[in-house]
């Protein structure tokens, strides 16, 4: 399974990925039936950004990031690197150079179950991150891996060319197939919430607000 | 001990609270004799928040935010809602709506021995949080918990009515009884440090501010 | 070997140790062979600081900051204190006055292998801090550690007088009678890679850059 | 609230406590309402031990185990020490030498919040500890803590002369003066179970015998 | 995707699923490429076990045990429960009472990354459990999940129906359709190891039994 | 200083390493003053082992064991393998095949700051095995390491031919000048501590045995 390279991958529309984007991870998230999420320990290295694109996967060895070089010139404007070890490792398989080149390549940022580093350089670089550490350890360049293959990252099993959504409340991935439904399911959701948020930030409660207050009541709550 | 609502709980005199705010939680946990620090995994979401306010402690099942619903009815202005869950979660319980509505009550922020999502947004509305964990995901509304009860959190007794102070350093309880008390004694303890402090940045040594240079030689230090 | 203070370290020379810091602790942990950093949990209390220094090491017992005092009494303009406790332990040792104390003698900052506390107000005086938590736990002066023996710090050993280089990538330790060596391999690491950067933001692929294509190919990658 | 130790404390039923123990932490668990568990991480050093008690506290410092002689002075015949440290700590408070002592005393067992050591002794002398490490790291005896006080430990409440069951499953805490009502429920709750035990092992299904199949069904789950 | 129950899957041929258990961990993820193993943090509650069975999955909330019941129905002899909560979660989904059913069904023991409790019992009852904690937090019957659709468990992919091969050293899943080639290669690697371990029992080197003396030479290697 | 092989390195006296071994890890951590102890995190896997002998270290790269079979070259009747990864790593570096080998050689043990497998074997083999994990995971042969070079192992630096101690209270390392002096101290520790335990088996307090009683009342506690 090791030493593959899968060339041709399918990508989402463009405009769906753009419209998760713009609809962020908590409601993607929910949009999709609550799947999908990085573990918690996945956190950006800077607050703020907020981005979706395509996976280009990668399956490296611990302490290796032969493959990283490999997975760069297999990127599309749009796509975003997708980096599972092999085994638990947090060393830093990327820092400003690779940045560089990815960035170059239209890549829009890293989601690395590992390590990172340069991390000042690559946030002045508005080049964003999302890593389980920020370890400067340097990697060999010995040991093959696999580009474009299915890998589970973070305890999320994520296929090459899905969608994946980051920003500051962590990282989700969205199947491709279901990219344009799923889009559509996180902007109903937005329509609903905003009326929502008008009526609470005007006082309402959310017990009425989300029509509660009954079925609490049959559970049996006591207010003493 | 599941299932029910205290509403009418006492809080600490608001001046206290806002005395214990401006003193900050380093200040406060010394001046109560180094008790009542919730554990050092309670990190707020963004720096430089300071607040205190009265605890509307919530006791919740794993990822189960029912009970937030019902105790942000039980809010008055200043206060802080402190969750703990039944057993270790991360998940998010609590998102921009919630924090709409509670803001609009009144409620000053969330400590929470679990997770927290759409961070930016509760960035943006300047609504702090101290969390466990930054996690997007998803809870249901199936299982009664409490509100306003005994919980331990983070480690930490937390009666509600207590009052929180927490800031860039992380969370401390204060019992509701005591904080008159602590006030004066974390007044004292920064009038006292303010001379100390005048005279460390003038370059005197602490081995002689805090008058430790007998004791450390009685005690067999050896300088070679 | 606790109950020491040694008064006499040698250091590097300063601007050896002024260019290390230039260079940062991923491209200084490179140009050493990939040697001396110190545990990824060792995390900044604030972004951007980048420093280096000579270590005034403290060997201090669990929760009680005795020795910090002491070793203040030892700082020379530019050093840096590093604290590894004799067993695991979180607590707040470090605080506002002791910065205070410690940059009026012209120290540069904290490594400390626990905790460090009033992190606003170490931030609003630019007194960098590199730790393992933040945590306001209050410590006692009661049991003897040593000042400027060998300390093994987050997993790194760590003579007095070796250089201490950290950003927001973490913390190295050069070892002194090596800083002018390390020093020039850093800036001929960092010669090299300007060009590769140029190079790599034209858009060439990292493969080639780096000469790793055909390598890669006898190793037996598949492109499918 | 150091220095102090509470010398008359009260103390459950011997009966009631016996009963206890038989029944085991997860039905005692169950019996109260699923409250009482200490954190997941209090391990027994060796397997098989079933043991409940009243509980002698101790609140101590870090790496500092003074309190704990001051303690085993407090036992009576039939009770459990139990430690919380001041801060988080794993050093070793407790080995072969107060294990004879407390053993002499008629104590029970250890639950510590913290590290114990010399764990083949232990073993052999039949004296079991639930704790968070094992580690051979020693402790001063230079600070003062309490004995008897109310503390929380591994994340739950225990006041002194609260029964403390510990097994295999972990550590439960049961308020003394809910002792005989949650022992009478815990052995309705085995009677209960013994029923159904019979008729699981027959081969009947859960859901008929727990009566979840229409339940599950007006949820809506659907077979495929 | 939550509420489904798949009621037939498809299993791996008994025979080639009793030679993996024979095989073992170590071996069986050597001969699939040195993939499939579950986390480290999976522990067996009592040493010794070594079991295969086909994987019956269990996709759960935190803290709701309900869908166990329903996967114990659609259990067929050899078989093995395989638990993954959708949030993490360390409460015991799973007890005596639980494994009572199972065993009369001819489930093989139980994989759950999450708790477990009763451990001595099923110590007894000799039904082994590969957990990540145990820990008697009870569980409610609230909120659907679904079972025998795939899911990642400890960092994993599994699908039902897959083999899981548990023993001291761990977990590790093969998929279904792999079983048969698997096997074969784990014995090949078996038969080799034999040999291999006969001269190494002699005292030859295995630089020389594994033929690595040359390329160890090749690259560089010093003996000083 | 990768890829060297130190071949002369000098041990301590055979009856000196067999007398420390007799007096296990907590005695002797004391009587060298409280160092040299590696991490609680490091476990064996299995319970009763109790061993000293001279350290062959090892530092390898994150998953990658070619430096073990070239260790195993370089070892003495009595010696002990250390291996430290050069970043974290739980892969399993070392099995029964490795084993096999050692013990061929005379070798007693392996302390290891990362993962071991077929564990289950070696217990059958009698081979102990302190380490940070047990896990199945394989690892490669490509890149060179050192052996016989100074180390730091889960916080502890060891020096070829110290002694290590090791017990089921975890490691200690002894620097191989001080092991006579240390195994003279941990036998008057041993000889101290019997008599006092006879006196606290016949029921004599420890603050009496010890003289710790006129300290604590001078110290200021209070019997309420």
């Amino acid at each position: 399974m090791m030493g593959v390279v899968v060339q041709n991958i399918e990508r989402a529309d463009p405009e769906v990925i753009d419209g998760l984007a713009a609809c962020g991870v908590a409601t993607v998230h929910e949009a999709q039936g609550r799947t999908g999420l990085l573990a918690s320990y996945m956190r950006p290295i800077y607050a703020g950004a907020r981005i979706a694109g395509s996976a280009v996967t990668i399956s490296a060895p611990p302490g290796d990031n032969w493959m990283v070089h490999v997975a760069i010139e297999q990127l599309k404007a749009g796509d975003i690197l997708l980096l599972a070890p092999t085994s638990p490792c947090e060393d830093g398989y990327f820092g400003d150079l690779l940045a560089t080149s990815a960035q170059a390549r239209g890549c829009r940022g890293l989601i690395i179950d590992a390590g990172v580093r340069d991390v000042r350089d690559l946030t002045e670089m508005n080049f964003p991150v999302w890593s389980k550490a920020v370890y400067a350890q340097g990697t060999v360049k010995n040991t093959l891996g696999s580009v474009n293959i299915p890998v589970v990252c973070a305890n999320a099993l994520v296929n090459p060319g899905d969608v994946i959504v980051a920003d500051d409340d962590g990282v989700c991935v969205v199947p491709r197939a279901n990219a344009a439904k799923v889009l559509e399911a996180s902007r109903a959701r937005e329509a609903n919430e905003a009326g929502k948020r008008t009526r609470l930030a005007a006082g309402e409660f959310s017990l009425d607000v989300f029509d509660l207050r009954q079925r609490i009541m049959d559970a049996g709550l006591r207010y003493v």
